[in-house]
């Protein structure tokens, strides 16, 4: 698990005076970006070797609001992953309170970018290992 | 249920070269603003009362992609509501395809302007007894 | 010169109460797109014969809010184009007050997607004519 | 002078590859931010003192296109400040490259929660004389 802090920016907040909630979803793939890094495979590198891998579905409990200059911590987690399919988890806590802000999944796939199923198992064996190596119960995330 | 129409705009597509997937987040509230205009109740007159109606949870199933000009169906329904919650399904379609791109639910607590939960049933029983004759199954969106 | 409309959206305002500011410079691009299809060459075909029309300058004048719910007519027209460089100018206005919301201008150049500059008459001499045809003075925008 | 860093996120990307260049204003604002935290002046409790500081002009001149994961250096100064108009600079840099990505400035004015214009002067003379102070000549930003 990885944890990344994004900066509640006054962009992202709309007129009830909060973060919009669609912006949870843009900083779900902030901390994935910073998720691949710290493991050594960034994902602008990941495109490079001509591989995308799309969100398939989301899923989103909000807990508590956050506004402008509030700063949210994003924890990050793979909770499952098989080599063509994986589940992120993600929990969002304000530091300064200590709240929890968010608990979300997101499902993925992996593709390549001329078309069809990118197998990480058969094309990429170390990163697959990898992967595999962590993936977390997400017993702590709900 | 209600059908908005939203045209993809160049600054909802990513580097993929289709639609960043947080904007079928926007468009759902695009389609509610839409349907509440639609049964006579436009959301911003409902703020004007001293409300807001915070989306709590979203669920998003992606089934297939859009991109730059594609033009997308919004179908929008309410499937449960009780005076203190309310849950609403949204059906994408791209219209030149046909194609189901988007399956999703989102679900919406009421509050009061000044904190506190806002009681529809009692505060608004004619927006209320709307509310509830409009409930859909939502047996059709999966 | 033509007039595209959009409907503001609750995930456009900020916590001021009003639409933010960056969603303006969007809403350009949309009358772009609005422009070049009411001309019969849709910007997306265009990107199709490989070729790229960037932003290189904006300039934007906000002389009156909007907030959610309110619809603006955006009119776009091209002011200056000599075959590598053009300029595009925007007057919006708020359709319910009649009250010009903003007054701003674009500069754009032609690359093309392997690198280097597109020249719009030589390589597209019909797509020249007809852009040469449309340059309007821009008198009435200020 | 503040320098403040944004790291350019796949949500920020465009289908020409690039960062949008809509996404630019909006660091701009986050520039801003970094800025009147640097000077002790955060702009949230600003607003908090019952006064907004909406932008009434941008001007951009795009030097050089960015994408995701680079990382972009945002110098932000007060180019001029007489107590009711502000105008801002920006030099936004790719640090990996060291090239100027962009070139701007940002035209403020001050007003109160209730309306009317909020004279800084007046009502706040220690920060009307920090801002006074904080005035740089922009014969660097050309």
């Amino acid at each position: 698990m990885i944890c990344h802090k994004h900066k509640v920016q006054y962009y992202e907040t709309d007129k009830m005076g909060i973060t919009h909630h669609s912006n949870y979803i843009r900083w779900m793939e902030e901390g994935r970006t910073a998720f691949f890094e710290s493991i050594g495979y960034p994902y602008d590198e990941f495109e490079k070797l001509g591989m995308f891998s799309p969100v398939i579905g989301i899923n989103c409990e909000y807990r508590d609001t956050t506004t402008y200059c509030d700063e949210v911590e994003i924890d990050v987690s793979i909770i499952s992953y098989n080599g063509v399919r994986m589940k992120m988890a993600y929990v969002m806590k304000n530091t300064k309170t200590n709240k929890t802000v968010l608990l979300a999944t997101s499902d993925h796939c992996f593709i390549k970018k001329e078309g069809g199923i990118a197998r990480i198992n058969r094309a990429y064996p170390i990163l697959h290992e990898k992967m595999l190596s962590l993936i977390e119960s997400n017993d702590d995330n709900k």
